[in-house]
């Protein structure tokens, strides 16, 4: 979705935006955890000393498992990433275990500029005000964290240990890098914080995808996927070829246009590095139901090498609608719906801070070969939003590789994970905890406990249990 | 000086304006040191996206020591505190002599604000452009010296060390804390980090000028000095005692209005702090010249106790003379001038971030009793600057005395400094140093090495170079 809304190919960046809502998969979304929503008045530039202007975030807030007699209460602190905070508390099974566990109090803090935390109320987004974005960035978001910590702690003892993933889990490092004195430690899952210019490379990512779909069943699902793009331009050239896809693929809307077949070619893309993220061992249910490691399933349709092109054409329609049509309710493929994200606030931080370079070699994986290229990028930011990129703000602020002074945050990746590529998967000290989960895909160890979790999870999310309880004991 | 510029006696905070420029004590200004003169441009608002403009900031760059062949060479990098930083370069001898010994590289960066580093360049402090002061914080101060420390390593692997005193020691000191991936380790000399609300007593300052007083001759000096208030205020009620009190101090302006005496008492006070602060083993220069332990010789006048006013006023007269006229070259005793220090920079920061509470309690010390009152000052700041403090700003961000998180900072301090009630004086883990000089003023240790340093001096000295060098060589 991101990439379409950026509106050319070389612009591939930002895709963790469909992360936070990767959430949903596998959701009962009808309240499995119970919390009450309060809000916070948090400054609106944190600092600078020419605006007084405040506005309120919200925050979850539960403290049934506390023991009232423990002075050194710990709190368990979700710092929140792009979405409604409530989707996080109700994905984020693994913190409300070991809050249990350790007798917590349980925060989910939403992020500014999403869910109901907007400084400018219906207004900020509205593109003839690009004013109302100045203030959406990590700095500002982690100053409202640790004013709401610093609330909470109302000058109380007491542990606080942030939890996060995918972006959520980079706040949750970076919380711990640079506030250290208000959270004893942080488990960052799935966090690319690696995922910068020039530190880590651009096609890492369509690497891991390609290496997923790869292993799911045999080998000629990629090759199946690689020879697709070239049958999609050829065919799509013609008329009568758009009609063929357009047929093939149930599309609602037939391919009229040139940019109808991009948009087309985007959103399959898409859905294959969306299927690589949430390839998760139990079924789950994103933009639509998913069987149980979805990926698998895909491939078995990409079995056999197709000599023809309708069957190829037909196989890959089989193979998508795995995705797009599990449950066969749909009457016809929509490719302008694929997410219930609401983009909108991640295609910013993507145009000021989070410039997070995709790109692909087509020769080494199965999507077409698109570069990386800033210009490109910096304009369609400007034109979209005003907003110019700073591509190595987060670098200078929190260290790029060099994580050699941080302490207390445990790494957690899952190597089916696309998004591994940018994490820390080598610790820079002994007080830093890299923990792989060889079967797990994106924060698989943040989701609640369920039968159907390979050991691989178990195992880490018993070890990230262990840290944090040791974190606990030390303060 | 800011004492008087806040305008309240309630109002004492930030008398660490002067301390800067106490550097200049001792200084041959004549260029003991070389360097060129450079620039550096900045955003104006590192943390905006909304506001694109930059100014230049200056740095001294001296690469005479520096091993060519040396692709890790060393960068020993001042954080320029408040005043122009050639002042710094010119009395912070311990850097270069350790430059020369680590064939280092030196820089001195210019705070922004101070100095030529005015981000609106004449009409940086326009009182009728108060928005020009919103981006004179800590905050942006770091980050231009990120900026630097990154554009000067270009892509090397160099250890930065980063070195401060006085206010500069705090901003070295939090650097480290808040950059550790740019910055190695950081020299924090006479640092008051702690000086902040509500984590250090407010009457500590004025407990350690009274009691660098009590042990400089003998106990008739605190003793004279703490009768001397009443005295004055008892004299200056009527016409003919302002005129006794102007004649005894042979003051250019006779006091004529209330608020001229007290004018008198705030710089009287003043004089008392400063040089506790100067108290440095060899003659110096500071406003005026200033012998050896110039508070042995205050005290000198002052031994024995007075039992007339007017032998009281006579030796008080001739205690003050030492700080006023110690080479006798003053026609007369000009209290509107007591600093060479522009305070117009500081007075502004004690008004946003910086808000260093100062009181005394008059039966404990030789002062005056005086309180704290936030409500007064942060009027004043707001009357004077528009300005609105943020007296926890510092704690939020730096941690209060939470410093347990904290790796490869010295802190030094001399028992001889007021400051030193609001400085780290234990260390919170093994990887911060605490050095502290019995016998040391103000940042002592920063300065050029001399014969009459006395030996806990040296031996800091000594420590600190080997800590430095161990961190290089760690590198």
């Amino acid at each position: 979705m991101i990439l379409r809304d950026m509106g050319e190919a070389t612009v591939r960046a930002a895709l963790s935006a469909v992360l936070g809502i990767l959430l949903i998969a596998g959701c009962d979304c009808s309240q499995r955890f119970k919390y009450e929503i309060k809000e916070f008045q948090v400054p609106l530039d944190h600092f600078s000393f020419l605006i007084n202007a405040t506005f309120n975030i919200r925050y979850l807030y539960n403290d049934s498992f506390v023991d009232k007699s423990n002075a050194r209460t710990p709190i368990f602190f979700y710092t929140g990433n792009e979405g409604d905070i409530e989707l996080f508390a109700q994905n984020t099974g693994f913190l409300w275990e070991q809050a249990e566990r350790q007798r917590a109090l349980v925060i989910f803090a939403e992020h500014r500029y999403y869910g109901k935390s907007l400084p400018f109320g219906s207004s900020t987004f509205n593109t003839s005000l690009p004013e109302h974005l100045a203030y959406f960035t990590v700095e500002q978001t982690l100053e409202d964290y640790a004013m709401l910590i610093t609330f909470l702690r109302n000058e109380r003892q007491m542990p606080v240990v942030a939890f996060g993933g995918s972006y959520g889990g980079m706040l949750a490092a970076w919380f711990r890098m640079k506030y250290p004195h208000l959270v004893t430690g942080a488990l960052a899952a799935s966090a690319p914080v690696l995922q910068f210019p020039g530190i880590t490379d651009c096609d890492i990512f369509y690497r891991i995808v390609t290496s997923v779909f790869q292993n799911a069943y045999n080998e000629n699902c990629t090759l199946n996927i690689a020879k697709s793009w070239k049958l999609f331009e050829t065919l799509g050239a013609s008329e009568a070829g758009k009609k063929q896809i357009s047929d093939a693929f149930h599309l609602c809307n037939a391919l009229k246009t040139d940019d109808d077949l991009k948009k087309f070619l985007d959103y399959v893309e898409e859905v294959y590095s969306n299927l690589a993220m949430v390839n998760y061992p139990y079924n789950s249910s994103f933009l639509a139901p998913l069987p149980a490691y979805p990926v698998r399933q895909v491939c078995y349709y990409l079995k056999e090498l197709h000599s023809t092109d309708a069957d190829l054409l037909h196989a890959m329609s089989s193979a998508l609608a795995v995705y797009t049509n599990y449950t066969q309710s749909a009457k016809c493929l929509d490719i302008s719906v694929n997410s219930n994200a609401d983009d909108s606030g991640w295609n910013i931080q993507s145009c000021n801070q989070m410039v997070m370079p995709i790109c692909s070699n087509g020769s080494e994986t199965m999507f077409r070969t698109s570069s990386w290229n800033f210009k490109d990028y910096a304009e369609k930011c400007y034109k979209n939003y005003r907003l110019t990129p700073k591509p190595y703000d987060i670098i200078l602020r929190y260290g790029g590789r060099n994580l050699e002074a941080a302490t207390n945050i445990i790494f957690s990746n899952g190597l089916l994970d696309p998004w591994s590529g940018g994490g820390v998967l080598q610790a820079p000290n002994d007080k830093v905890f890299v923990i792989i989960l060889p079967e797990g895909a994106h924060h698989l160890d943040l989701r609640h406990s369920d039968p159907a979790d390979p050991p691989s999870v178990r195992d880490a999310r018993d070890k990230e249990a262990a840290i944090i309880a040791r974190w606990i004991q030390d303060f």
